[in-house]
C-alpha cells in the first residue's frame, strides 16, 4: 500500500470526529457546505498522484518500499528539496494558489521529529527515536493526511505559559498515566484539521526550565476522544463560481483545537517534560515549514503577476510606463523568492540522521521578502485593474434580459476583447485581493509559518555577523 | 425650508427610479435587503442636522436663507473649508469609517460648476451660470441628495473617446433638440445614486477639438425616463454585526449608470459641446472632491491606529519595541494626512466667483500620501493582531452550549480583559481590513477621487520646478 | 544697539578662544582657512538685516526695543512661528542649503529656558526666571550669535550618566563655589561655537533622581578659561569653487567642547540639580529645534527637486515617464515636509509665560518624513544625474588648452544647451549629493536635532491613541 | 607565460599612453599621486595569483595552456561562474570593497565578443570569430588588464545617435581604409584605462538600420595614437589613512575616452555597420557585466552589515530592538543579493560556441535589488553609527598632546573598549558612506553596469508574463 484514492480519503473522514461549525456538531464533514469544499480541494494531494502530468513529480517508486506520495520522502539532498518544493507548488497551483497543505505540514513535523529525536537519543532518550519511525511510516504507508496543531492561544503574548489568567493558555500535561499522558489546553489556527486523518502536536516555543508540563509533542487520531474542533466561520459563506472563481471551489479550514483531557498513548508520545528540546522541536520544524510556505506562495506570486498582465492588456494599457513599472515590480518580487528558494535548497545542511535541512537564512529571507512585499504587490494589481474589482456586476446581471446587454455594450475593454472575459478577470482578482479571500492571503503573509518578527528574529541569528564584524574591524585598522 | 428629516429623504426615494440589483428590478431602493443598508447609512447626513452634538457643524443658519445644510454651504475661506472638512470627517465617523457621501460629492461637483460656468460667462456663454445657480438652489433648499456621474466606462484605457470598439464608450450627445439634449452611454463606479434625490453628470477628462458631442455635463432626477441603475453585487451578502461591526450595518452602493436614449432638458444643461472646458470642469470637480476625499479618510486613518494600539493591549504586548514601532507608524500615517489637509485648507486659492479651491498641490499630495500607504497601514494592523482575523469564530459559536465555554476560557488575552471583547476587536479589524469591506477601501484607496497616477500627475503639474530650477542654476553658477 | 554688522560679528571672535585644528591651536579663527569660511557663512545671518530683500523678514522694529535680529523675537503666534521659519529657510538659502544656525539654535534654546524657568519659578525656585530674562536680553541687546552645546558624548549608550567607563562621559557639576559652579566633561557635534558670541549648554535627556550633578544647564561665553573647542576636521580640505559650488564657500563647524574645570558664574546658572527638570528642558528645547530643523531643511528639498528638474532638461528626459515619476516624488516630499511646516506652526500651544511652541506632533512627523525620505531623494537626484557625478572633470580640464576643447564638445547636451553650463550643474548635484558636503547631508538627516528613533519615540507620545482606541472599541461594539 | 607579476603589469604601463589629469599630460601614471593609486589598487588581480590563500581560486592550470588567470577561464558550466564570482568577490574583499575590474570587465567583453563573432559566422560573416579567439587568447596569454568603453558621452538622452547637435555624440567610424577603420568620437566613464593594456569598445546600445557608422566594436592598445584619456579629478584628494581607511589606499579611475581620428587595424575590428548586432553585443556583454558587478558588491553588503554590527557594539546598543531591527535588514540585504547571484550561476543557459551565460532574469533582479536598496543601507549604517562620522576628529588631534588626551578620554564607547578604536570604526563608516568614496558607491549602485531603469526593463523583458498571463485566465475561466 502506500498510495490512496481521493474516495477512499474521503471515506475516512467519516469517523466521528467532534467537529464544531458556527457552534453546532458536524455529523460528517465531506457533506458539509462548506467544510465538504475544503475536503474536495485537499482531494489535490491525492489527485496528484493518479494524474499523468504529475506522477512522476507526486510518488516515489521505490524498490522495497513500492510506491508511496513523494510528500513522505525524507530529502536527502537538494534534488529532493527542489522536487519536494515544485511538488508542493505543482499542488497549489491546481488548488488555485490555495496551498493543500494535508500531506505538506505534516510531513514537515514528522521530518522535524526525526531530528529531534536522534538528537534525543544522543542526550539518552531513546525512546522517542523509535517511535517516531514507527509512526513516521504508519502515516506514510497508510498516505494519510496529517495536520500539525502549534500555535498556542496564548493569553498574554508578553508571558510565557506560567503566570497568565488561567494555566491552559498554552496545552499542557495533566496526567501521566500508565497508559500514556493526559493533556489540557488549546492550540488555534490549526489548519486542514477537520479533514486530516491525524494530527500531530508541537511545542510553539522554547520552554524554561521550569515550563515541563508545556514541553510536550504528540500524534492523535483527529477522531480522538476530547478532541473537538472548532471550526472558524471566516469565508465560509456560499459563493457564485463566476464573481468567485477561486474561493467559491478552494477552501482549507481552521480549527481552535480543544483538547479536553485528551489521553494519548505512550507510543504516540514525542516529548514529555524536556524543556530544553522544546524550542528545538519548534524552530527545527519551522525550518522545513517556512521553506514549505515559500515553496506554495510561488503560484500566488505567478498569479499577480500574471493577472496584472492579462487585465492590462484588456484595458488596453500594458504599454504605459507607470503600468510597466508595476509589472516588472511585480516580476521581480517572483522571482526574488523564486531565486531564493532555489538558492535555500541547494545551501541545505544535512543533519543528523542524514535529513537535508534548507539554508536556515536563506529561507528565512525568502518568506521575509515574500511576507513583507506582498501588501504592497496587492496594491499594484488593484492599481492595474481598476476600480470595477468593487463596483461589478453580479452573475444574475450578465443573465438578466434587463441588465445583461448592457454589460455586454458597456464592460468591454480594448477592441478584439469580450467584455465577459474581461469582467471574469476582474473577478478573478477581485476574489483574489478584495475579498475574505483575498484578505485571508494577506493575513496568511504576514502570520501564517511565522510572523514577520519571527523572520526577522531568524534572519539575524543566522547571519554570520562575527566575520562581517571581523571584515570591518581589519578594514578599520583595529588590531584582534 | 432648508432642512430634511431622514424619514423625508427616504420617503422621497420611492419615486419609481429604475434600479437592478442581480438582474432584477428592485421594486423600493429602501425595503430592499442590501441598498436598504445604503440608504439608512445615508440617512447619518440628515440625522447629524437633528444632533445636538453634531448640529452647529452641520447646520448653517443664515439671516436670509434660514437654516440649511452645512454641506451647500460654498466656502469662501479657510475657516469654511476646515468645517466643511470636519462635518465630512464627522459623518464618517459616525459611519464607522465608511463616508456618507449622498451631500458631500454632489456639493463638490456644484461647486465647480459655479466656477466653469463664470468662467464660460467671461468666455461669452453666458446661460449656464444661471442655470447653476439655480440648480444650486433647488438642491440646497430642498436639502436634496446629490450623486455625480464622472467615471465613463472608457474600453480601451489607450484611447480616447474616439476609435474604440463603439461610440459610445464615453457618454455622448445623440441627438439636440427643441426641449433638450438627448444622451446615450453609461458611467461607472457612479456612488449613492441609488439612494439620491438627483445626480449630476460631468466629464471624466480632457476633450480634443472634434470630441463635442462628448463634452457634457448636466443634471438629472435619479428617476428619469431612460436612466438605468445596474447596481454592484460586492459586498452585498447578509452579515452578522458581531462578525461585521461595521459592514453589517455600513454599506454605499455603486452603479453602472446607463444612459439610455435620455432627454436632459435645456436648463439641466451645463456644458454641451465646449471642448475646451471639459477637462477644466472635470479637474475643478476633482479639486474640490479631492480635498473631500482626504477628509473623509481620516477616521479611518484614525480607527487604523487606534484599533492596533487597542489590540495590542488586549494581547498585552503593547509596549514590545517591534509593536511601538508600528503604532508610530501609524500615528505618522493619520498625523501626515490630518496636516496636510490643514495646510490645504490654508493655503486655499480664490478663484470668481468667490469659491475657496484648497490648495491643490497639498490636496494631490496628502490624498497620494494616503493612498500610497494604505497597504502598508494594513499590513502592520493586520501585523500587531493576529492570525485570528481569518480564523475566529462565528457570533453562533458563542451563543452554543457545546462551543462557547471554549472560547470564553480559551480565547482571552492579557489578564483582567474580557475574551469576548478581544474577539470583537478583532473582528472589527477583520471587518475593516480583511472581509470585502477591508477590500472595498484597498481598492478605493488606489481609485477612488482620482488614481495613484492621477495625484502624481497633478502633483507633478503643481510644483514649481520652474523656481527650484532657477535656484539649483543660480547655485551652479548658470547665468541666465 | 541691537543690530551688528557682519564686521563687528567678526571682530568681536578674536577673543583668545581655545580652539584647535588638526591638533594645533587656532589664534584667528576668522582668519584660518576652513573655520574662516564657516566665519563667512554664519555672516548671513548678519547680512540679512542689511539687505533690503531681507530686512523686513530679518528684523523686528519694536518701538521700546528699537531694532532687533527677528531671532530673538519670542513667538507668540502662528504668524511669529510662521516668520521666524521663514526666515530660516531664507537664511539657509542664501547659505546654498547650509544652515547658518548661529542664531537660530541658541534663541531655540533661549525660548527653552524661558519655559522651564517659568514652571520652576512654579515649583518655588524662582531666581532663574531672572537670570534667563536677563540673559535673553544680553543676547539679543548684543545681537550675539550663540551657541548650544547639548550631545554628551556618553560613552555606552545602552547606560546613562552613571555606571559608565568614567564619570565624565555627561558633563557635570565637579564643584560648587561662592561665585559659581564648576563644571567638568564634554559635549560633542556641538554646531557653530568656533565662531559664535556664546554658548549654551543644556542636558542631553531626562535624569534620574540620583543624577544631580548632570542636571545641569547654563551658559558660558565662547572665550572662557578651561573651555576647549577641538573643530572637526570633516570635510576641510581645499575646494574649488567650480567642482564644489557649494561647498568651497560654505561651511559649519562642529567641535568636541571640552569643559575642563571651568566655572560658571551662578547669573548664568540656569539649573543646578533639578533631575526632573533636566529632561523637561531637554525636551522643551527639542521641540522648538525640530521646528527649527525643518525649516531649514526646505531650501534643501527645493534644490533637491530643482536639480534634477534642471539637469533632466540638460539630459533631454525631462519628459520620459520614469523621470517625471522621481520628479513627482521629489515635489511630493518637499511639499509634504512644507505642508507639515505650517501645520505645525498653526496648530501650535501657548505655554507660560506666553510662549508659542510649535505642534509637537506635526513638528516630529515633519522631521521624521523629512529624515526617513532623505537617501531616497538623494537616490532619485542620482538617478536622474547620471553617473557624471563621480567621473566629471576637474575646473583645470576646462582652462586646458589639451582638454577643454574636447569637453566643450563632448560633455554637451540636449541641443542648445551648453556643456561647460551642464557640468555646472553636475558638480552642484555632486556637491550636494556625492562628496563630504553630501555626506554630511545624509548624515545630519538621520542624526541632527534628534534622530530617527528620537522622533519616532516623540511621536509615539504625542499622538492621542487613547482616543483613537476608543473609537475602536466603540465600533466593536466593546462597552466601557 | 600566461601569469604576469605585479611589478610587470606596472612596467607595461609606462608605453606613452596620453593620459591627461587636471588638464595637464601624465608622464608616468604608476608615479602620478592619484592614477599610481589607482594602478597599486589595481595589482591586486595579480597579487592574488600569487598569493597561497588564492592561487587555486585565481589560477587555472590547463594541461595544454598552463597556467593562467581564471578571469580568462571562459565559463561552461555552474561551478565556472561560481569560481568566477567567488574570484572576483575575494579580489574586491582585498581591494577593501573596491572593485579591481582590469581583468573583470574585459572578460566579460571577450566573452559576449565570442557569443556574437559565432552569431555572426552563422550569419555569413565568419572573420570575426577567428579575429575574437586570437584577440581573446593575446590577452590572456599576455595577463593583460583591459578595460572596456562602452558608454557614448550621448549629448540628448532623448535621441540616438542622429538627430543630435554634432554627429560624433556617439563614437562612430569616420573612415574605412586598407589597413582598418578609422574612429571619432569619445566615451565616458571609462573604468580603469588609465592603467590597462588594452581597451575593447562596444556600441552602447542598440542601433537603428541607418546608424551603420555606430555600429563598431573593437580593441586598441592603451597607448595608441590619438587616444586621449582625460581622467577624473573626483575623490583625487590627498587622504589620511587613518580618516579615509579605505580610499587612502584604493582608487579606480574614469576617463573620458577621447577617440580623435584613431585608426584601428582590421584584425582588431569585432563589428563595423552590422546595425542588427549591435544591440546584441551590447546587451550580451550587459548579461555577463551584471553578474560581475553583484558579485563585487557582496564584500561591500557585508561591510555595511559587519560596520554597523562591531559600531553598535562600541557604541552599547547592539541589544537594543531598533539596532537590531537595522542590522537584521542589513542582513537580509546582503543575503538576498548573494542568494540571487547563487541561483543565476545555477540557471545558467550555455550559448554557442558553448559558453556558460548567467540566468539574465535572476541576474538582473539581483542587481536591482542591489541598487535600489543601496541608499536605504547606507542610511541604516549612519543611523546605527551616530553623528560623530561627520564631526570626527582628524589624525593630528590623537598626535597632539593639547589634544589627544581629551579624544582618547571623551571618544571611548563601551567599558573595555578602545576610544581610538571606535574612532577608527567610525572613520571607516564615514569614508565608507560619508566621504567622496561613499558619494561614488553610491552613484555606482544606481549607475555603474547598467542604471535602474536599465535592470527594470530587462527583467521586464525576461520575465515570462505569457505564461503567468495564461495561469490568470485559466483560473478566470477564460477558454484560450
Amino acid at each position: 500500500m502506500g498510495l490512496r484514492t481521493p474516495e477512499q480519503y474521503k471515506d475516512a473522514l467519516r469517523d466521528g470526529r467532534e467537529v464544531y461549525y458556527r457552534g453546532e456538531l458536524v455529523p460528517d464533514v465531506t457533506a458539509h457546505p462548506v467544510i465538504g469544499k475544503a475536503v474536495n480541494h485537499a482531494c489535490i494531494d491525492y489527485q496528484l498522484a493518479e494524474d499523468p502530468r504529475y506522477r512522476e513529480l507526486a510518488v516515489v517508486s521505490d524498490p522495497e518500499l513500492g510506491d508511496y506520495s513523494r510528500y513522505y520522502h525524507i530529502p536527502r539532498n537538494t534534488e529532493d528539496l527542489l522536487q519536494r518544493s515544485r511538488l508542493i507548488a505543482a499542488s497549489t497551483r491546481e488548488g488555485a494558489t490555495l496551498v493543500v497543505l494535508i500531506k505538506e505540514i505534516g510531513t514537515d513535523a514528522l521530518f522535524a521529529l526525526h531530528v529531534v529525536a536522534e538528537e534525543m537519543a544522543k542526550r539518552g532518550k531513546p525512546e522517542y527515536k523509535e517511535r517516531v519511525r514507527k509512526y513516521y511510516e504508519l502515516c506514510r504507508d497508510r498516505d494519510y493526511g496529517v495536520a500539525v496543531a502549534q500555535s498556542d492561544v496564548k493569553g498574554d503574548r508578553g508571558l510565557g505559559p506560567q503566570g497568565q489568567a488561567h494555566d491552559d493558555y498554552y496545552l499542557r500535561v495533566v496526567e501521566e498515566r500508565a497508559d500514556g499522558i493526559v493533556v489540557r489546553g488549546a492550540k488555534t489556527h490549526t489548519s486542514v484539521l477537520t479533514n486530516t486523518d491525524e494530527v500531530i502536536v508541537l511545542p510553539t516555543r522554547a520552554m524554561k526550565p521550569d515550563d515541563g508540563a508545556y514541553s510536550v509533542a504528540f500524534a492523535l487520531p483527529a477522531a480522538t476522544k476530547g478532541l473537538k474542533l472548532l471550526a472558524s466561520s471566516y469565508g465560509g459563506i456560499p459563493k457564485d463560481p463566476f464573481e468567485f472563481p477561486i474561493s467559491a471551489s478552494h477552501k482549507m479550514m481552521e480549527t481552535l483545537t480543544v483538547f479536553d483531557e485528551v489521553l494519548v498513548p505512550w507510543e504516540r508520545v514525542f516529548l514529555n517534560g524536556e524543556t530544553e528540546a522544546a524550542g528545538f522541536l519548534a524552530l527545527t520544524f519551522v525550518k522545513f515549514h517556512r521553506f514549505t510556505a515559500v515553496s506554495y506562495k510561488l503560484p500566488l506570486l505567478e498569479l499577480l503577476a500574471g493577472a496584472a498582465q492579462a487585465i492590462a492588456e484588456y484595458n488596453g494599457i500594458e504599454r504605459a510606463g507607470h503600468i510597466r513599472e508595476k509589472l516588472t515590480k511585480l516580476a521581480t518580487y517572483h522571482a526574488t523568492v523564486q531565486g531564493l528558494i532555489f538558492a535555500a535548497a541547494h545551501n541545505h545542511e544535512v543533519v543528523a540522521p542524514g535529513i537535508a535541512v534548507p539554508n536556515t537564512l536563506l529561507t528565512n529571507v525568502a518568506k521575509y521578502q515574500f511576507a513583507s512585499n506582498y501588501h504592497t504587490a496587492v496594491q499594484m494589481v488593484q492599481d492595474v485593474s481598476g476600480g470595477l474589482l468593487v463596483t461589478g456586476p453580479a452573475a444574475e446581471d450578465w443573465r438578466s434580459e434587463a441588465t445583461g446587454p448592457y454589460l455586454e455594450k458597456y464592460y468591454g475593454g480594448k477592441k478584439g476583447t469580450s467584455a465577459e472575459e474581461r469582467v471574469r478577470l476582474l473577478n478573478l482578482i477581485s476574489d483574489l485581493t478584495a475579498g475574505d479571500y483575498g484578505g485571508y492571503q494577506e493575513v496568511l503573509a504576514v502570520h501564517a509559518e511565522g510572523s514577520l518578527e519571527a523572520e526577522k528574529l531568524q534572519t539575524y541569528r543566522e547571519y554570520d555577523f562575527a566575520t562581517a564584524a571581523d571584515y570591518a574591524r581589519e578594514l578599520a585598522g583595529i588590531k584582534k
